[in-house]
């Protein structure tokens, strides 16, 4: 026994698959049936153009009617219609693509078309929402129109039809499980989402336009009215015409067409416009951002063909740009496969870096022409750039360019000019330049102003992934560190060569250090006496920037594991040359608990370290102290 | 011209339509087939019982093999097999399925057999990963074994095989593009995550397991060891058996098994199984909460008859309990439908209501059965149970014998025994009941003190989400109403008849209002002069309860729109009848200023207004006080 056959595929077995299986989301048939009118519509247009049809083309708009009574839906086109013979090939084989053969056919002049169709299988989820469809179907060629129907068992009719027009009518009798899609809004909705911008007008149900009053008019009178035909769609929405041909407020006016709901203006845009070795327009837009990351993502759409095909770019562009809003259109990105494969898709790889590189360019070119106006944008704009410089190397080597470091005082530094400003002042004994940074202006306000005193530059870095951008900075760029300005007191935050003498010897430092500590009683602060200038405040509390930016790290994701779990450290500096530290050794033992507590209370405030009962007996004891 | 017709389907087009469209992830392929192998392996086994097959069943169990040479991977099962009619039947006819036959043709003997099949089409999500397919299989029955092969394109060829032993082996000839499922780290990774609970052991490699020493051993030898089937999944998952089979201790296994990476135990669980009006078992475990909402989610598996289908439960189980884990098997889920068609299916909603019930009653007996284990356990289940009886009102009824109210001295009231306590102290003048409450005990420290001062109770209501549930609250319970400990000072928050008189007369308030106005010179302060008592505070800063929530309820979703741009309002109290207030209205023009700046700043401090350089100036000005 050996012998050889051909699989065979019941179409009574394969129906209710199609049916159930097709898609997870019924509301697919909308968008696959516009679709084919659409393509229906172009392809007429195109044999016109090329000569091959000889037909008055007229509006040539594609129509949604929803009958009620009758619990149909239909989708009427003006587009190039069916034979029989064609309705035979068509509809009564399943799964044989005609726009593939058509586009085949006349492959030579069909590139610009824009015609859509995959796999001429998107009619048949027709029957996911209805129990019986109609085709009432004329070609534009000299042939009488035909009249299909199928009740969804596999089993059709085909008579006669006396439609004179050329075009297609579909009909689709909704079936009691389905009749959300006999509802306006809810049809109204699935346009909106799905047909937004295809190229063809789609007409559903008329509005009522004001019309100017006439010069005869009493004012009593009211303004004449006329109902004209709704059109859902744009045909041709902004990222498929040439940068050239559009202003920015074009841009802008795109982006309240895709985002009704968004009240703030974009801070820019990015058209992409390439075509090898690839297929891809599109328009980015940086939106202004809030804190939260989350929300911000899978808000781009993707579109084939005008066509929208989902929210979800996620392995299409790269992962620090899904904040970004906007719209890519491209038949080259592979649908219907893994996210894995995706990312693994070499063709989908370059159009990712493609667009990296597009989105560096154009900032580039922003802060050159408008320094200004980008430094404004900045706040807005930085979390996308820093995401970027950590995430992709290419997109950090090119952020040298425009990649800001703002201070406390709002000036704005790129890499080279902070290293530049900073010069000597600001390198160590060793010749490594310390950069500061502040992550909260009005908590680490005395700390800054200490730094100031100094002449040194305080940044203010307060993104929530800085932590990680400046380990990469120390790991990329020669010796350079960062510190928070309150990671130690000013004299050891830039060691330099001279050494103030301390006024306390060494036997007073050691008793003031137990007095101190014993005061404290709590295992998270380490006391360390230090000789600092006498106008340097009295008591101040640093905490180390190792530990601290590691728990950072650990709490954005990264750094090292287990050390979100350990408490907070805190150094307790005294400053032996202050004057109150003189007055504090020599007190009794009474009056020099008391002057340590309220000391260490205020130097605790200013870390934000004073609560709960400790705070309110502070404040008790200082309105006393005033009263 | 009138004519009927079947439509047909063309298998050359079907084919690449599986291929690349039946399920848009290719890794669903390996479920698939462990599904058919297990149901195979299971209808051997009915068989047996009922007597239909005289056959020794052995070790049933099925193999996974891979053959990186050869790039296949193989699936093997010692099940029903097929014999060459049966390969005509059910493999080289698409979409016929067996396992719906098999049911039908058994279905008085059938009903817990466990068998999976659905479409019957699973089988050819193979060729998604393969280009060549091979099925060697022999029937239980006396017949002999064949060999089918199919590259791909519908021929096949079917040869006899000299396989002896009944069952199926299924051959994969891995593609090019899909070499990833030639990794056995993939492979595990897929069977983990689909197959882990399947009722058929399933072996994947061996794995070394050291055995006991021999008594003669020597010290320094090593231990013996044997190579052993490397079954990856427990076929008698814990939701399978009866409640009453199991300890708590298994639940806990149970829950590391399906979370390994998880270190918590579980605070408890729920264990589901119903069979009327449909099919549902399972096990929910309340896990121990962080802040986050969101990490939460889409962590309670679905499975259908032990197979993994999602972990996206949405609209399944009621949302707030989404936030939970665990398992849920269920027969009567329609898959491959619409999310909105889910919610709105009749099953499905009696589903979602009888879990929530159970969740209720479980939180009931817990409540009954172990108060203080109950209430130890509040702070990290009240966030479920607070949404629970925001977003179901059935919950929200069933809630008031479980739902707690703590105190900020962690005394647990439920709703009667919280209006029982506070009684008629905490009634104002008009007879409502208001209960007080702190939203952090550290920042509203002195706030709560005045309260418990006064003998009221202060809860602590701390969860994200809590200002929406007072409201709740008090639109449903009569005649209470909710106010922060910060929200009006004391005497303000529960108005009762008594009035204290000023020391003050009108003209000195007035002088008093403008000199404190004069120093504050922000219009988001609102001085107010009251005559309390002269223990209280001097100055206070309060925040009124409406506009506070309101805009916190917006913050969380909700609310009025439009509040939470409002700038934060502050009433600033100044207690006429204090000593340091005398103080103030006695002192000369400067010195005035100086004790109202120092005062407004103590009161700034206790609501944490007090920052950046008005701090740092306010601890400078402190060190020199004290100094």
């Amino acid at each position: 026994m050996s012998q050889k056959g051909t699989i065979n595929v019941a179409v009574e077995n394969i129906f209710p698959l199609i049916k159930k299986f097709l898609y997870s989301d019924h509301e697919i048939f909308l968008r696959e049936l516009v679709s084919n009118a659409t393509d229906a519509t172009l392809k007429l247009k195109h044999l016109a153009r090329i000569g091959e049809a000889n037909v008055e083309l007229g509006d040539q708009q594609i129509e949604i009617k929803i009958d009620k009574e009758a619990k149909t839906l239909s989708i009427i086109d003006r587009g190039i219609g069916m034979t029989e013979d064609e309705v035979q090939k068509y509809i009564n084989e399943v799964a044989f693509s005609g726009a593939e053969e058509f586009l085949e056919k006349y492959k030579d002049t069909a590139q610009d078309s824009g015609i859509i169709g995959h796999f001429g299988l998107g009619f048949y989820s027709a029957f996911m929402v209805a129990d019986k469809v109609e085709i009432i179907t004329k070609s534009f060629k000299d042939e009488p129109a035909v009249h299909w129907t199928c009740d969804g068992s596999p089993q059709y009719t085909l008579e006669k039809a006396d439609k004179t027009e050329f075009g297609t009518e579909i009909v689709l009798h909704i079936s009691e499980d389905e009749t959300e899609f006999l509802e306006d809004h809810r049809i109204t909705e699935l346009l909106n989402k799905y047909n937004k911008f295809m190229p063809v007008p789609i007409k559903f149900g008329t509005r009522t336009e004001t019309l100017p009053k006439p010069e005869d008019a009493k004012e009593e009178d009211p303004a004449p009215t006329q109902e004209v035909d709704n059109i859902i769609n744009n045909p041709d929405p902004a990222w498929t015409k040439q940068p050239a041909d559009l202003e920015d407020q074009d841009y802008k006016n795109f982006y309240r067409e895709l985002y009704p709901m968004q009240f703030e203006e974009p801070l820019f845009h990015i058209h992409l416009n390439v075509d090898y070795p690839f297929n891809l327009t599109g328009i980015l837009f940086f939106p202004k951002m809030t804190g939260d990351l989350n929300i911000q993502k899978d808000r781009i759409q993707l579109y084939q063909n005008q066509v929208f095909v989902t929210d979800n770019v996620e392995g299409i562009v790269p992962e620090f740009l899904t904040m970004l809003r906007g719209v890519i259109d491209s038949p080259d990105i592979p649908l219907n496969v893994s996210r894995s494969y995706l990312q693994a898709d070499g063709a989908v790889k370059k159009i990712s870096s493609y667009i990296t590189r597009k989105v560096a360019d154009k900032l580039k070119s922003l802060f050159n022409n408008d320094r200004e106006g980008f430094e404004k944008k900045w706040n807005d704009i930085k979390l996308v750039i820093e995401y970027g410089m950590l995430s992709e190397e290419k997109f950090f080597e090119k952020a040298d360019a425009f990649a800001l470091y703002p201070t406390v005082n709002d000036t704005f530094f790129t890499w080279n000019e902070l290293i530049e400003k900073v010069g000597e002042l600001q390198k160590d004994k060793d010749g490594k330049t310390v950069l500061l940074y502040a992550s909260n202006k009005e908590e680490q306000d005395s700390y800054i102003t200490a730094a100031h005193e100094k002449g040194y530059e305080v940044l203010l870095l307060d993104s929530p992934i800085v932590s990680h951008l400046m380990q990469k900075l120390e790991t990329s760029k020669e010796n350079i560190s960062f510190a928070r300005v309150d990671a130690d007191h000013i004299d050891n935050l830039i060691k330099k060569e001279e050494n103030t003498v301390s006024k306390l010897n060494e036997e007073e430092q050691e008793q003031l250090k137990t007095a101190v500590s014993d005061v404290i009683a709590s295992t998270n602060y380490n006391v360390q006496v230090e000789a600092m200038s006498s106008d340097a405040a009295p008591f101040m509390i640093t905490q180390p920037e190792f530990m601290r930016r590691m728990k950072e790290m650990q709490a954005t994701g990264g750094g090292m594991m287990g050390m979100g779990n350990m408490p907070d450290m805190y150094n307790l500096v005294v400053n032996s040359n202050h004057e109150l530290i003189s007055k504090i050794v020599a007190a009794p033992d009474g009056k020099k608990q008391e002057l340590i507590k309220q000391s260490v209370d205020l130097a605790k405030l200013s870390q934000g370290l004073l609560k709960g009962k400790d705070l309110t007996d502070f404040i008790k004891r200082s309105y006393d102290l005033v009263n």
